[in-house]
Order: C-alpha cells, then sequence, then structure tokens
C-alpha cells in the first residue's frame, strides 16, 4: 500500500556501515538549501516509546534475547514511531528521511534469522496498514567491504557484534527484496560519499519526489 | 495446541484487583507442604528481558503509547518469557503457575482495546505454538467490586489507572473467553480469601493436575 498523505515517506535500507546515516545528512543539507520542508527519523526509535524500545533491544548484555522477541519488539517501536512522528509529518506535507524500516525486518529477522517473510508481515500487519515507503533506497555495499571501511563500531550494539555470516545473509536477504520489490532502489555506495549522494538526489529528482 | 511437556502449566486471570497474586500465593503454600514441585512466574516480566518490557508497558509517564504497540510489547515479553523460563520448568517436570497469559491479552487488548481476537493471536503465534495453558482460573469479581475491595492500587501504574468503564469492558471480554474455551474454569473469589484457595486446590485435584 503506497501512502496517500500530502507528503513523501522516503526510507534508507542497507547493512551496517553502509553509510546510511551519512546518506541522510548529506541529503539533508541539500534539502536545507533546497529550501524543502523535511524531517529525519530513524528506527527503532525516532520517539520517546520507541527509543525506550531501542535501547532494550540493542543493549549488548541482553543476549539471550530470543529471535522473535526481537521481531515483536522492532514491530512494537515502529508502530508506536509511525503514529506519533512519521505520520504526523506526511500529513503536514513533509518529506520524511527514515533510517531502516520494514524492509530491515525483512531482511534482519526474516532472512538472516529465519523467521520468513509472512511472520515479518503478519507481526507489522497495522503498521503497513498506515503507511508504506514511497521510495526504498538500498545502500548496496556488501557487508565485508563496509565492515573494512568503517571505524569506530560499537561492540556494545547487540546487532552490530554479530558475525560477518550474519550480515552476510542479510545482505542477501536485501538483494532478495530489490528482485522483488519495485519501490526498492540500489544506490552503489562504494565510492565517495559526495558523489553518492548527488545520485540519490538525481533519483528523488527524477522520480518527482524533490 | 495444549502442551506436551512434562509438567503442567496453570495461568491466572482475572481484573485488576481479582487476587490473583493472593491466591497463586496461598496455592503456593499449599504446593509446599504438599511437597509438589512448582514455580511462580508473572506476565508481563518474568525473565531479565521482559522485566524490561514490562517497566516500559506500565510506566505512567508512557500515556501516549498506542494500543497496537501495547499488543505487541505484550507479544514480545510473553515469548521470551515462555523460552526462558516457562518451558525449562515445565521441561523439568514443574508445575508453573502463571499470573496472566494470553486470554490477559485477548481481554485487554483484543477486546477492550477493540484489536480483535485474529489481531491478538496472530502476533502471538510463534508463543502459542510453543505452549498453552493446562488450566486457566479466571478470578471472577466484576471490577467495581474489586475497586472496593483493593487497596493501595497504584497511580504511577498506566493500566491500573484506566477508568473504570475500561476494566469493565475487560470483565466483559473474559465472559466472553469463559464461554468459548473449555480450558478457562472460572472461580468466584468475592468472600473469603482461603475458602477461594480451598475451591482452587479442589478444582486442580478433581483434574489431576496435583
Amino acid at each position: 500500500m503506497v501512502n496517500t498523505m500530502k507528503g513523501r515517506f522516503i526510507t534508507f535500507e542497507g547493512c551496517e556501515g553502509s553509510g546510511k546515516s551519512t546518506q541522510i545528512r548529506l541529503l539533508s543539507e541539500y534539502l536545507d538549501k533546497a529550501g524543502v520542508s523535511y524531517i529525519t527519523t530513524r528506527e527503532p526509535g525516532g520517539s520517546r516509546i520507541a527509543e525506550q524500545i531501542r535501547a532494550i533491544i540493542l543493549d549488548g548484555k541482553n543476549a539471550e534475547m530470543c529471535d522473535g522477541c526481537e521481531a515483536l519488539l522492532y514491530a512494537a517501536a515502529r508502530l508506536q514511531h509511525l503514529k506519533e512522528i512519521v505520520i504526523p509529518a506526511l500529513d503536514a506535507g513533509k518529506l520524511v528521511l527514515c533510517d531502516r524500516f520494514i524492509h530491515s525486518s525483512l531482511a534482519y529477522q526474516g532472512e538472516a534469522r529465519g523467521l520468513g517473510r509472512e511472520y515479518i508481515l503478519s507481526i507489522n500487519a497495522e503498521a503497513l496498514e498506515l503507511c508504506s515507503p514511497d521510495l526504498t533506497l538500498f545502500l548496496d555495499i556488501p557487508p565485508d567491504a563496509a565492515f573494512r571501511r568503517k571505524h569506530g563500531a560499537d561492540e556494545n550494539d547487540r546487532m552490530e557484534r554479530q558475525g560477518l555470516d550474519f550480515h552476510m545473509r542479510v545482505y542477501d536477504g536485501y538483494k532478495k527484496l530489490l528482485r522483488e520489490d519495485p519501490h526498492i532502489c540500489a544506490v552503489e555506495c562504494g565510492g565517495d560519499k559526495h558523489e553518492t549522494s548527488q545520485n540519490i538526489v538525481s533519483l528523488l529528482k527524477d522520480r518527482g519526489i524533490i
């Protein structure tokens, strides 16, 4: 379901270290200069309650968390964040740039954790009925290359310290989604970050989003 | 699905102030004397991660929490608690006495919040495939009578401070479940607590549980 609100909802997806937050920052700088009304936000989190849920999910001490619990916590944080932050901003006609959304759950929990696509969609049914991205940008860099590029990964972050095998399964999950869903667009991001940002701006212009 | 593990799983349900924790304590005292191997636990909570989720759900400052988020958090806490606490205890042949389980979600979120039975069952599908109660005891006292009896309700508890209308809808939800599900047994609990406890012991003996 594509959202019927006035604003546009753009989500950024990719493996750890793919440069999502950098690209959101560079796009924000462009939008500031262009005078476009927008907000940036992130998942899990983005609202007070959703950030409390984020803290449980990412706490490195919560190693015993089962996969199903993790998936349900992401879904809970998503729904709260949508209702409090994303939908009001879209209703106000703003462009919403969101770091991660449903495709993260499909790639991480559905594919890499093996919970399956249908299960992820069913526990996120209420969120997806409310709102779906107008465009999803997948920052396409394999995890091994991203890890080499990224410095200062947080060893206390439960998701970041998963092994490379896990992150390769996430990457494969994203590639599968890319083949199936025409709303996802891959962005090559192994090179210069400013060049990648220009490509993203062009993509948004081509689609009439900005 | 009835559980096929060695131990038996008994859940206690009812409105706020129905005396679930008192009855669990009195039954525990009986089981201690009778030499029955058991554990007592509660929802939401009962394990370290599930208690962290409980703290978010019940925090009186989280008034903006949407109903769907609340239902997903209960489901997340349930699954984690089942895997860490309930199932290992049942596997070890213990009797498990649990303060609230799926019928609380069906009565509170499904009925009183209006999310519907099917939605609650779908987000709890993984938990319910793992394990279902052998017997559910519904402590049957209308919320207005329970409120008059109960002293020291916690005003900072988000669920307890809902209005009486809400708790009447919960009670009606339980009554509906009682008509539909033969595994739920109503226990009249408006009188003397020791008499109620004796009735519960008789019920468990009649069903061969103790």
